[in-house]
């Protein structure tokens, strides 16, 4: 199989699996995990913030910055395409009563006049009042894009001059890192609050941290707990995390391998995503002849696995799991279903 | 004082005071008032719909809308521009755990093809079910565009072919069946429940209707006696309302008037915005040197009441407590305050 | 019809139709009803807070001081009898995410051992921390039993102690006041908010006011408006509240009507509830052999109603619209249709 | 360290270690984690249930549940010294906005009666209508007391009979069928849904089962995700669920580990709590000249750690990680602190 659907799906290499079960643990709800709070401190120093808390997920990690940063009735500001927004089945209203209030971030984050001009006035009755604002970096929607905290730091100026705090959904946001060429630690200068998964691109089998001030940190623990995320001996997988956070440099080759697959596709004829400054994604347009779903089906019996996107592309992730050979040989099946090979 | 600020600022006639003096009450908690049902009834016949309930305001029409459509978890299709996405303080996130999707409605309502695409796949666990589409006739922050059913079958349509439910925000219904020329009971061909106002234009002190079938008005009364909007002797007001839902052709002055109010403004100079079927309002853009906060003010002291829109334009709405004198007193007034008058 | 069942179905008097219909009225929403401020300030002043708000109903009233008080995810200490955690539909989880920590108040109010016990510990992960004790005087399903300032001095300082705030269920606090003769201003002493109801014994169609600080006046206001409560020309009911605040005094003769009713009922051999202070309330056990459902339907073919109690008894409540000679009158029909009379 | 402050505290055997470390594993998101599949079907066949799904912690089993079965606005009921109730941090309602009607569940479980009294009439607006009766078993803070499928069909019947659907809080249940004599797999007949931890006496690291129906799966799944819950390649921890699960027979050492403690504690002179079906759980009540803080951080120092309950008591609980030298040690540490020592 050749696994282009999402960089989720890696597997723990034998270095974590040996970590995880040598792995020393203890009662993590009674805050007893050497393990667990040897990544929370790992993760606070790597992205420059007081503290981190391990949550069971992205998604987890980014509900909990809404439910710490916002109380129920105030709104968070979020990228249409954002991830917070779309894909998290609604989590921020159905279980925090908080309302997203949706920019345009089609560039990768919304402009300093979106988000000025999004925050009501205060005391006005028919508002609800403006707590947070959401940023997403790399922007999965948008092709992958790496952003940096260069250019995040005019929206996040914008909201702090409004008093809103700012959270980063960084995900992926060591691959950001490496694509601008900064390091995680830089981020802090734009987010009072950072999500980065472990299970991504970097591998670990599961788990992510939530990074931010320590009061930020502690409430969000409470939260966690709301929600069913407080584990017990969870040093076992985050030993694992510990692994993965220390070779986040092997990301680069993951996006050279997205820019080798770009290049195959386009100079074999398909409409593929160019942003200023790509990572691990490659977003495809197909033919108009070619059916979506057919496509999609028919390469997995080829063995050949893509993800259709919400918007009508087709998106494909490079990964540790994916090798060269296989990039090469997704591409030239990608392009053939696709009816440009030869 | 000439009072362009809504239409909401319209004082109960004399008829009404006397409707409300003599009105025959009960306790409406339990059935008992005489008046509220036969609100409730004429309401119900005049919209087309099997059974109507008398509610506190716009915003609780709308809100019990969502609350009975929509399950905690679920998402509700709403227009960037509607009253309900934007001046209901985020009640339908902060109460009901509802999440908006939130559509391009700058044509007064969405596309059939924005309908289409907005509603995720079932069962992908990513996403918040959709289970309405809302929208709003009049379109209130789109130049008071009055819709019709016609215009409004395409994305009716669409998302009723998906399985969701259709509510209308008719807070000003009544001017948009007037301004298109057709009967407010033809709106039931196009939703599924309804919410129209007593107290905009029709002048009545307080009150809305919610409109639907049988089974969605008993559990809206549930969920009204939830937030408080359980009322006892409300007799004494839905008396006024009775008096309002007859004189609704009276609105079609309103119209004439806010016709006139444009006329004298653009050709004084100012930029008006022009929609295909204007109803009672007015939008119009200020010129660049005029610094609207001072605008406002100014023509406060001399009597004119305007308001500032969220969008950075002013709005003057006319109603029967502007009489045609005063339309065309405070034209002129508006005009000179903003540099163009004599 | 002899109406036993509330006195929330007082029709309003021919003095409070008038004041209604001469009431001067301005737009509520934009703070511009001379008539809603003016009984705000009146109820501020009755009950010794710095502000008041008008609400639709006393249930609005209870659920907007949780609102207020309470961030989502906390707690609020409630009586096992109280209206707020049995009989206003679960507003306060539903709607406002806030846990109900449930005291026993079969003595009318929590003791203060009752109180220090069930508020968490701070800081500890698995409770939801404690925010409000919620008191109601009278409290309607213990007997209506009158309480007064110093009967809630002891639960209300327990929860001042720990850092709450302490919310008063006044719906009928001036019936309390009367009972056990103090002010209603000295309710300031032990409740940081109040909620007293205009539509119950002192016969307003309908409202109520929230009373308390300005900060939390000004915070639940906006709450108002996110439930839809947010009234346009209220004054023409807020003067029904004017005329009824002012003939407060007129509850005492509902309490001898009830004292009347209740040593009827138990001379001629029915099961009476005393309590030590009693209002305008009879609570009734039937004799075993006697079926409440037919007991309520055969006494309502005979014009007397009364309410069936959750608890299994008949509650009987006097007001200004049951004469002395129904009182009379009522209690035969009772007793003999519970299978005493002659 | 001789820790008898709860059965979480159990660390992964080797066996458990292994068995993680050669787990097969997918991306659990796109439900392609054999391994956790595997746990899944072995969990619901030792129910008796359609279907299981693995989550991460019980109060993640258990909020789903809730919010699964209930929708906004209803109520659940709940024992008042449930773990659902009291250490859940209130989530059922800040999350789910489900209202708790709480029973008295002193001897383990409600009664029958206490059941049918406390579910409101239907369509009612005064009430929150009844979806779910909550049960626990064995009841943590019961003493640990073990009822079994028999003692739960009268409250559970109950609830069924006016169409309530019934969840089982089984975080030991492996600890009540041992403890009674029946199998796992006898509940179904009692429960439309149970929760069971893999994490306590049966020594995972983490994760706890939730069975039930298919429907009732497929939708806690999407809760799952909503709360953050959904895991990439959790077959890493879930191989160490499926060695715990096939192991639960030897909790029945962890009893009698129990029965030495409660019996050498008490011959000792110390007041513990003796239930009609003890389990793995100590509590203990402190002479009154003895403070329960010095009590507990004394022995801490002495390497004795136990649990001060909120009751007052102070409860210890045996598992696999204290021996029977330790048991006995641990007694000695205890009697002597309490001043019964010799």
């Amino acid at each position: 199989m050749i696994d282009f659907r999402s960089d989720t799906v890696t597997k723990p290499s034998d270095e974590m699996r040996r970590a995880m079960a040598a792995a020393e643990v203890g009662d993590d709800v009674y805050g007893e995990d050497p393990t667990v709070r040897r990544l929370e401190e790992m993760g606070a120093q790597m992205l420059g913030t007081q503290d981190a808390l391990f949550v069971c997920s992205g998604t987890m990690g980014n509900l909990l910055a809404v439910l710490t940063w916002c109380g129920r009735g105030t709104s968070a500001l979020v990228g249409r395409g954002s991830h917070v927004y779309s894909f998290e089945a609604g989590g921020m209203a159905a279980l925090g009563g908080v309302m997203p209030v949706v920019l345009d971030d089609s560039s990768g984050a919304p402009s300093e006049e979106e988000v000025l001009s999004s925050v009501p006035l205060r005391g006005n009755v028919h508002f609800a009042p403006g707590r947070l604002l959401c940023l997403e970096d790399t922007h999965n929607s948008r092709g992958g894009l790496a952003l940096g905290p260069d250019r995040l730091r005019a929206p996040s100026g914008a909201a702090r001059s409004l008093g809103l705090k700012v959270h980063l959904d960084g995900a992926r946001l060591f691959n950001a890192a490496l694509a601008v060429g900064c390091s995680p630690s830089d981020y802090g200068a734009v987010a009072d609050s950072i999500m980065v998964c472990l299970s991504k691109g970097l591998g670990a089998p599961m788990g992510s941290l939530l990074c931010g001030p320590a009061d930020f940190v502690r409430e969000a623990r409470h939260w966690r707990k709301r929600v069913g995320g407080g584990l017990r001996q969870a040093g076992v997988v985050a030993a694992a995390g510990i692994v993965a956070l220390g070779q986040w440099g092997r990301l680069e080759e993951d996006h050279r391998k997205a820019q080798l697959l770009a290049d195959m596709l386009e100079e074999g004829g398909l409409g593929v995503q160019r942003v200023p400054c790509p990572t691990n994604m490659v977003y495809l347009e197909l033919p108009p002849h070619v059916r979506r779903e057919e496509f999609v089906s028919n390469l997995a019996r080829q063995g050949v696995l893509v993800s259709p996107s919400p918007d009508g592309r087709i998106r494909l992730v490079t990964h540790r799991d994916v090798s060269w050979d296989q990039v090469v040989q997704g591409a030239r099946l990608v392009l053939k279903e696709a009816g440009f090979g030869s």
